[in-house]
């Protein structure tokens, strides 16, 4: 089989984009993306489409983009390169809902190529519950677990690994969420394993919109009061810790001239700040922080 | 006159802390200050002041640290030395105020040597209005440059342009406010000029509760609706936004293991994003919007 070119791959991802939207406006059943068509002045561009009025998802996107052009400084200098040209194509969301019982979501699927021959894939699917949950957490992990190991039995173990690495506030010493899968610069050693690797990114991109229909439908209606409304507002200020600190693809986007709006779309609507909140003892919210940690086996967490 | 020790400077500093937090609560009238010592593991500590309670202070604190042990890693790499003990002291303060036609304010003083015989001094004022007045712009930047006159004629242009600098919200091309002052790595050429450092931080720490406590008089009887609550919140996601991303000693502290608590005091109580929110065209918001930039000679500005 040949290898995909970069043109082909975007495609794909276009097509993966559409299939996550529609699949999300029918689990939100209310709610529709409205469409906003950018161009990048380097070259390329994207279409952000941003979720409005939903009934259950408050805020959020579902990203695409498709760049090239000269490699920015920052990758050269990584790669110890003087000059190449790049192309990067992906497809990047983040869902912030009404309800504190259903928790947060991001996915990013991403293909990256220089005009040197280096390439590479990039994503992952991870989960942040305002409020952690013993059989949620075993779902989205058996759930991401069932598509890793369609390809690879190697995949879950590491880049579950790779995601509690990754997705670690580490200036609060705890974990964004329960995390989920990540991975980086996955490069093919074969064409039969590049298409595995497009392969996998694809069935990411299948998996999304199920599972978050899943947790949209039963989360949805658990019942809520002001109390776990501002948990939800401080765990939203935690999440914008991560991203706007440690995020690596949002600093690199927000340092080179990204789209700041597509790149900030994953803020949430609201988010609160109190100095030292302590969670009362025994709270759900305590229990809550109790996990937000590495290494947790979530496959069989009671 | 001899030098003043570093000790002395703590001394000087904890003072200016006591003289700002009394300040602000006669200004606020009702609220108070609640103190929280803490000590740091490899040497020093310090008083974290929170406002509780306020009439027109929604929260922000004003912390005094005195903190010392080996040099991070960090600046010894800058500075391209091996290894030194350091000494720091400083008091911080943001505010954030209820009423969106009340300004947030910033001010920090620091000192900073190393047992090599390197000193210097840092600090600055800042204001942060979620609306730009004239009137209210004029008389920060004069009262501003009042003190600075008071040492040295080429403080104020000089501060000012490095504060249009570093308040700058580089990703969306706005400074965070309407500036002030900023300077850093202030090194004392001669005993007189240590002292005149040292007293310049000092007439800073006098000018602060007297100006604000001009907005909190003045400006908290400025009637305001929904509108400008939801622009505020708005206007609050670009603070965090500029202290997360691009303030060089959030960074520094939330990178080097300082007490995070301590540091994000600086986040509003609450914040909102809304993508691409666009003012209405001859709005006050986007007179603001079109008012964040560098370079606006405020002491004239009509």
């Amino acid at each position: 089989m040949s290898r995909k070119t970069k043109t082909e791959i975007a495609e794909i991802y276009r097509q993966i984009q559409d299939h996550i939207c529609a699949g999300l406006e029918q689990g939100d059943g209310q709610g529709k993306f409205v469409e906003d068509r950018w161009t990048r002045e380097d070259g390329g561009g994207g279409r952000t489409r941003t979720f409005q009025g939903g009934a259950i998802i408050e805020k959020g996107g579902v990203a695409f983009s498709e760049v090239h052009g000269p490699t920015p400084e920052k990758i050269l200098r990584k790669l110890g390169l003087k000059e190449a040209e790049f192309f990067a194509t992906g497809v990047s969301i983040v869902l912030h809902p009404y309800s504190p019982m259903v928790p947060i979501i991001h996915m990013n699927i991403r293909y990256f190529e220089m005009d040197n021959g280096v390439h590479w894939f990039g994503g992952g699917i991870d989960l942040t519950p305002h409020y952690v949950d013993a059989a949620d957490a075993r779902y989205f992990h058996q759930e991401v677990k069932a598509a890793c190991d369609q390809f690879d039995a190697e995949y879950y173990p590491k880049f579950k690994a790779w995601a509690d690495d990754y997705f670690f506030v580490k200036h609060r010493n705890e974990t964004r969420g329960i995390g989920g899968i990540f991975y980086d610069r996955l490069s093919a050693t074969s064409d039969d394993h590049f298409q595995q690797i497009l392969d996998f990114s694809l069935e990411l991109g299948r998996l999304f919109p199920r599972v978050y229909s899943h947790f949209m439908q039963k989360n949805s209606k658990i019942p809520y009061g002001q109390e776990e409304k501002a948990w939800q507002n401080l765990r939203r200020g935690r999440y914008v810790e991560f991203n706007l600190v440690w995020d690596a693809g949002t600093k690199f986007g927000l340092d080179t001239n990204g789209r700041t709006e597509s790149i900030l779309m994953s803020m949430p609507p609201q988010a609160e700040w109190t100095y030292m909140h302590q969670p009362k003892p025994g709270s759900p919210e305590e229990f809550t922080l109790n996990h937000l940690k590495k290494g947790i086996d979530w496959l069989s967490f009671e």
